[in-house]
């Protein structure tokens, strides 16, 4: 089975604008709805609703921490409760607007520092499965493909929750099969590469490492990213990639 | 049919306490809670969600502008479809909240200017019958019971809408069958006065204007303060002169 | 004596840019520097402030009513008292940070839905004069030059505060002096005109009104706008032009 | 010389009533006032400085994480660079405001989870110094007298920085003259302890740890707090034992 593709969008807020959500909305099959936390207002998550609607992309929430100007970027110590309830706040408010569009919200993935806090931290990644567990309607979890899979596939399953994994195009791995830290060389693929990444991970479901060994890497969906031309330039040829 | 006795609850914000919730909750039939635009945040939505249920009380979302340091009492210009969006954003989350809990959210009333604003402009209140006619599943507006209800009532069918009139308990009418201007000398009802007017508009469905004329206001629900031990006690009483 | 140019710069917000303010600071005398309010955030202010002082140019403070999302273009029904506050506040919070860049903070000019509040009604006017005049050292007010400008000459000086009248390059005004609705046909210049009427109003202090009068018009300096490449070109030529 | 008390004050927001500011300011030497950031707004702002001006207390900015919803209590993952800006903004904007009532603004005392930080962590306390030592007149630092006074002492002096030690009233202090954790037994002294520890502490120069040992803990403020009755109570008693 093909990899979906998946996208933040709906991160503008008010009179900023931001990402090329036109341009990339064709291309994708998942869009990550910001929630208004870090990005996102009612007028904007109402637009992005109704793109998605005419391209036909299924819609997910992009919960965050509560940080428009941060961004969602910065971690904040908060609360398992507090977790649970801006989590359960945050997918109510886009699932009730999605299906005043007759849309169906149909999974959440956290954004930011809370991605990367759920990653890191049992304690958040387990606040953000409990209230994603006790939503009135199943939506999947969207989270990181990792050497941790299988946890977190257990994680899910004692709570009746269901999971997508995703990988990224662009981010080289360790042979842990974990992202290489940003500030090493060779962090970020050039476009040949991360292409070839990408067909890798498409044709045989493996990735090859940073020391050049291959890894099984079981992923539902793939992050691609619409902040500006080039992001976009590299969707379509992903997009072309995979079709083909 | 005996009226319902509404409250705006769920009001506090992070550390900050408003109301007696507690207190107020067992002796009310509709909680009319906040939905983070004016107060209220995740946490104190979810609690308050939680008393509500306790109390087998019917939950509504008390949608605001977005002004917290001004507690939605500042009208703002805003534009129908900027109405319209938070109207569906806010009552999209209480819903999904509530129904996480085992609750079905019911109904909403507007709060503070947005409110005023609802009963004055008919760009604000077809915004808001817009915005909730639009909504997934039905949910009720609550509005005052004026001498335009008829106008309201058309407006609401109209879009397939169903309302609650509401009339105030401790609020002198005028002749026209609207509230004495808070400027006014007697236009907050003595504690004996407010009884009395309870008790004819439960009983007969008539009001004593502050001209002494007798007017009919088809009210659903009256609406009480729980803000201090006086409004409590207050609350308490009406409960008592109704369930008599 | 030579119309200064103003401009409205740092209305960026956390991750999301607004205008060219590099493009524009060189060009310009006024920097109008949001203060958090509708735009802007400390990082922002900082930046902003340094590009400011490294152009030489005048640093004003830019307040708005407290309303992020919609950019302060959303009238707000604000006591007098919160408008003193909010504008000392924003004022005090641009001046301290100005000052530790080595800078003084000269004017404040109110910002969307405020200006025209202070421009229509003389409350919020006279309470934004009142919390400028009360400010612990000398700071100007920029309004709009207008019909009025005798009037609003006599309130400062009442209260010992001195005045900026600006101008708009690229507004038709009326036979009155004021601005032709935007929803009029020919409100906005062409920039064939708009070099025009700077001409004018530079080398005669006068303007051509829409039905061809000649006005005088006393204005102190010329509003221009940074938001694209357009108005940065714009911007250029009009400097070109004054200083010819 | 007597030691000074100091107390979290100006934490009210808009509707939302916090502490018993009248009934403690006419007991304390140093009001830390809420700079907007986790409670405080302008006008709440305003009212405190008056407050504080008519009983000559010194005012002091109490600067904190941007975070209403959390009060400042959640510790966030900012930069330096942030941080800095931050501050500058928070004590700017208090200084303007007192200025401009007559008063002059002395200290700053960072709040909550940003204390905490700056106790615990070298990056955020020096980004915190940076900021105080760049602004454009000098302000003190109030931070906790622990073991570490020589180090910060010395960092302070580097950047021409002057800094309060303050010492708690209420908490057990450890063997290393730190506070015991909150979850140990005796973490919390009654109010004969507390009494005692601030006696000794005034008139020697000394605690009494948690296993009996006399430890020299040179302070020159007394943090006591005003949520409650209790807590003013206990503020008059230590004020009479202190001028006693």
């Amino acid at each position: 089975m093909a990899l979906l593709l998946n996208c933040d969008l709906g991160e503008s807020f008010g009179s900023w604008k931001m990402g090329m959500d036109e341009a990339v909305m064709p291309h994708i099959d998942q869009a990550n709805i910001a929630c208004g936390f870090h990005g996102g207002d009612p007028l904007v998550i109402n637009k992005t609703l109704t793109l998605a609607k005419q391209h036909e992309v299924t819609v997910g929430a992009h919960p965050s921490y509560p940080d428009l100007v941060g961004f969602g970027r910065r971690s904040m110590n908060c609360s398992g409760d507090e977790i649970k309830a801006f989590i359960t706040y945050q997918i109510s408010a886009l699932d009730g607007m999605a299906r005043s569009q007759g849309l169906e919200l149909a999974y959440a993935k956290p954004h930011g520092a809370l991605y990367n806090d759920m990653m890191a931290k049992d304690a958040v990644r387990h606040a953000i499965m409990d209230a994603m567990a006790a939503y009135h309607r199943p939506i999947r979890l969207m989270l990181q493909a990792t050497p941790n899979a299988d946890l977190h596939r257990e994680e899910a399953a004692n709570r009746g929750l269901k999971l997508y994994f995703e990988a990224f195009a662009d981010r080289c791995y360790d042979d842990d099969g974990r992202l290489l830290a940003r500030s090493k060389p060779g962090a970020v693929h050039t476009r040949e590469k991360m292409l070839a990444q990408v067909k890798q991970l498409n044709d045989e479901g493996t990735i090859t490492t940073v020391s050049g060994h291959t890894l099984n890497l079981q992923a539902d969906t793939l992050c691609v990213h619409g902040d500006n031309m080039e992001g976009v330039q590299a969707i379509e040829a992903i997009r072309e990639l995979i079709t083909a």
